[in-house]
């Protein structure tokens, strides 16, 4: 067995946050695949025994279960010493932008996609309410990013992990990085790093 | 001047939280009030003078800035040795709520009781959406408190004052605790606690 176990699917963003930063690190780790679409998370079996949120990802690790992507890489980045914070101040810093991809852009871009990306829904009241919500926050990342090349200390770290995971699949949600210019030049600098691979590379894809 | 300046103003949930704290802690902190609802958060001037965000809350200690009502609390529980988590297990616990209640209750709430409860909007098709995602997750909550006081370790902690705020607003965007008995008495135990103010009573309220 792996030393990792990650549950998760392709499409999940989310996810891909976590698998993103195993791969980064470099680490021995296998895929234990939920198939949300048939609505495996919503089932009390799920709920009781894998996470109690019903989400993904969880991460396995010598049998014991820990939720929640942002805590995940945090957790990761302090045990191998890469990624993360080198002093307070960093990981405050860190935190803050793991927080606002929780708050504005994945808990937004996540709903939008599954609409206009999976089920193909025309677009509506709901989506353009998200893109509303969704083009203000690429606009704060992207003005942050005027001169950087990450978000936090100019070097890559967890909070680039969890702002970039939704971004790889921006066709299936029609954004266009041009609009954002230093959205597209942060997104090229993730792809350079040596181990990364797209959502769909990584994990398994579900049939929607 | 007061230790702490608190950016913010009553019907924010998010500075409500930051507040809460600081009053249990009993620390002397006073309010600089932001107008949101006439586009003082939106300015260039409060985006590059304030917080890039363009959100509130933001504490002000010595001069130095901090955001995200999340990293605010953590700092707080760990410089004041109270509310936090005892061990690296209940620190983990706390983010994970934390990252719950900023990716599945208050960035949904928030926008639901500014259309229905500020902004006196009929129930559409985005307030729809909102409703089935809040409460989905406050299904999550009281599940999770059957045979709790608390959410972490059973004692109060950040976790707790993150997930609580815009729920004391429930009359403004339409729940019914008694449709939630395990919230209905948690929230009951925060507001027994000592110093506990409602966000009315503690931050000034904006002319919507």
């Amino acid at each position: 067995m792996s030393t990792y176990q990650l549950y998760g699917f392709a499409q999940s963003g989310h996810s891909y946050k976590v698998a993103l930063m195993l791969e980064l690190l470099g680490l021995d780790w296998q895929v234990v695949k939920v198939d949300f679409f048939k609505g495996e998370t919503r089932s009390d079996e799920y709920r009781n025994n894998v996470n109690e949120m019903g989400e993904v990802p969880v991460l396995v690790e010598n049998g014991e279960k820990m939720t929640q992507s942002g805590v995940i890489l945090d957790y990761l980045a302090d045990k191998y010493g890469q990624f993360g914070g080198e002093t307070a101040a960093e990981k405050r810093d860190i935190w803050r932008w793991v927080l606002y991809d929780n708050h504005k852009i994945s808990s937004q871009i996540g709903p939008l996609r599954f609409m206009v990306g999976i089920k193909k829904m025309d677009e509506n009241d709901v989506t353009k309410y998200l893109r509303g919500r969704i083009t203000d926050a690429l606009g704060v990342m992207n003005k942050h990013l005027d001169g950087q090349d990450y978000f936090v200390a100019n070097r890559p770290t967890i909070a680039d992990f969890t702002l970039c995971s939704y971004l790889f699949f921006a066709d299936e949600f029609g954004y266009d990085w041009a609009d954002y210019p230093h959205v597209d030049r942060w997104l090229n600098n993730i792809k350079a790093l040596k181990g990364w691979q797209h959502p769909y590379d990584l994990l398994p894809k579900l049939e929607a």
